[in-house]
């Protein structure tokens, strides 16, 4: 199924259930008001939903409206965890076109600011061109709850959603120890966030393995920027950096993991962040071209089945530079 | 006033109100079931507990009860956000005796784990001795929302609540880039958190420019470990932590600020923390002799007001060591 939250001033926001084709929704009103609820009990309430989404995709639904993705929230507004991981081969790596896959190994996770995640049509702020604004295209899944010590098999069995996920960055600061934490002060997620059980074209699963091997499509200005394959090169899946989070604690219902940037070592498949793209044009001519994000810059990051639908929706965020930029209302 | 949240097996817990002498409760049902709920509409429902508070300090309140600390989830069971400062000198600071204190400069903050915060009771808990298990002693401040851009001055107005907070560190883990995230998996909060109008005594705030100046008295197995004043030598106060965090985000309801271990440049309050004393047998003896925490050890965190009662109750932690260790529930 597909699930949405819909803004109505709220923090937490309204949850709907959306038809496969993302036409319509349904407010989950009577059955859970927020996905936090719903990943808190995942066993009790989603079959609920499903049944929701069952009659919702019948087209008979009564109280079905139209979907608008500009009214979305985060599927989950807030979360209590956010951890972003570095799941791809690095931009170096990537450059050497030659480079075979390393075996998978232990990456480094990081924390994110997990108490405000946008909607998928929230602006990408900066207050100043000089931060170098910047996106970073990911998947991300959220997780019921899962155990200490649990093997990467193991916390696949708790991946409850998937969602896609872009990262604000503001290059300048990364580096500024000061100014690091402050380097990636946003995550917006798609508008949709699906079961694994939607992934699944003509009795194949592009889930499998805690990869989706399905293309991350980043748009830059209406030009395609980026088209990398989820799944192809991705080096520690979702159940690794799970059961890295597992290592000393539980994971708890509702914690939000990201693959971190979305790369293919084919260097043919373009970028998923402006960075990256950058280090490519340096690596081949020595200097790099593509200019950070600027005011009126508009990002688009979708994903398709193989039937040339939008799986969860697109994150289309226009950039706005400037210091009188307010946040999103919560 | 004083709340705390009592373990109900849900993973909320349920929110009481606590006499100012921590001898008898309340059960906020009616006004409110979590704290989360009440930072999120704080001018609404905090008058409503502050009625309670005060009819239970009269010992009017009809079913108030024993207040026991080993009920106790932390105050705040989960949160949104939880930022850790480094507020205070180094240890390599308080080693030179005579260093003065620095201006007070922008420190490198970082997230913690929110989404599992510990009662005060709970065990301290790690797999193998040879991960060099330690807390580190501290104080933090639950906030109600703050304005992207706000000042220090600003950032104290949205100080809710204060309490004792302690930072279990896996010490082994902290330089190995693969673990580093995981070196620090749990904090425990006192069983208490308190407004800031409780930190007055004889008409002087304890609680003033942002720092808390009370003595932060650390025990291990009963013998007095530090006895550091929270206040004097903080360099970076709380409303500068809160600033730095809101210099490209809005701070949220709930947000959690640390201000990391507390330390006196003065050698003789001792340390919050067995990394810290430590080092500080290197300097003065080139050996360091205090042993990490094992198996069985104790550690207890408290802070009295100057009438000799416990402002927060003290976090009490057993440390377990061992492969099985269980979690407590959530």
């Amino acid at each position: 199924m597909k699930l949405a939250t819909l803004n109505d001033g709220s923090r937490d926001g309204q949850l709907v259930v959306v038809s496969t084709d993302l036409a319509s929704a349904h407010y989950a009103t009577g059955i859970a008001e927020h996905l936090q609820q719903v990943l808190d009990d995942w066993s009790f309430i989603s079959p609920q939903l499903q049944d929701l989404y069952d009659t919702l995709n019948h087209g008979k639904a009564r109280h079905a409206f139209a979907f608008d993705a500009r009214q979305c929230m985060a599927p989950l507004p807030r979360a209590y965890l956010l951890a972003v991981g570095d799941a791809y081969p690095s931009p170096a790596e990537t450059q050497a076109a030659t480079a075979s896959l390393p075996n998978a190994s232990s990456t480094a996770l990081h924390l994110g600011f997990a108490d405000a995640l946008l909607g998928a049509r929230a602006p990408l702020t900066c207050a100043h061109a000089a931060q170098y604004p910047d996106f970073a295209a990911s998947v991300a899944v959220m997780t019921g709850d899962v155990a200490q010590g649990a093997t990467p098999e193991q916390a696949l069995d708790a991946v409850r959603l998937l969602a896609l996920a872009s990262h604000t960055h503001y290059r300048a600061w990364q580096d500024q120890p000061a100014l690091a934490l402050m380097a990636a002060p946003h995550t917006a997620l798609s508008p949709v966030a699906v079961t694994p059980d939607e992934l699944v074209w003509a009795g194949e699963s592009a889930w499998a393995q805690g990869r989706l091997s399905l293309t991350l499509q980043c748009s830059v200005n209406g030009r395609k920027f980026g088209a990398c394959n989820a799944g192809h090169d991705m080096r520690t899946h979702f159940g690794e950096l799970m059961a890295q989070l597992c290592l000393a604690r539980r994971l708890r219902a509702g914690s939000i993991v990201s693959s971190g940037e979305v790369r293919q070592l084919a260097v043919s498949a373009g970028c998923s962040s402006i960075a990256t793209r950058r280090g490519l044009e340096m690596a081949q001519s020595g200097s790099a071209k593509t200019p950070w994000l600027a005011q009126g810059d508009n990002v688009t990051i979708d994903m398709m089945g193989p039937d040339g639908q939008s799986v969860f929706g697109a994150i289309d965020q226009d950039v706005q530079v400037g210091p009188q930029t307010a946040l999103p209302a919560a």
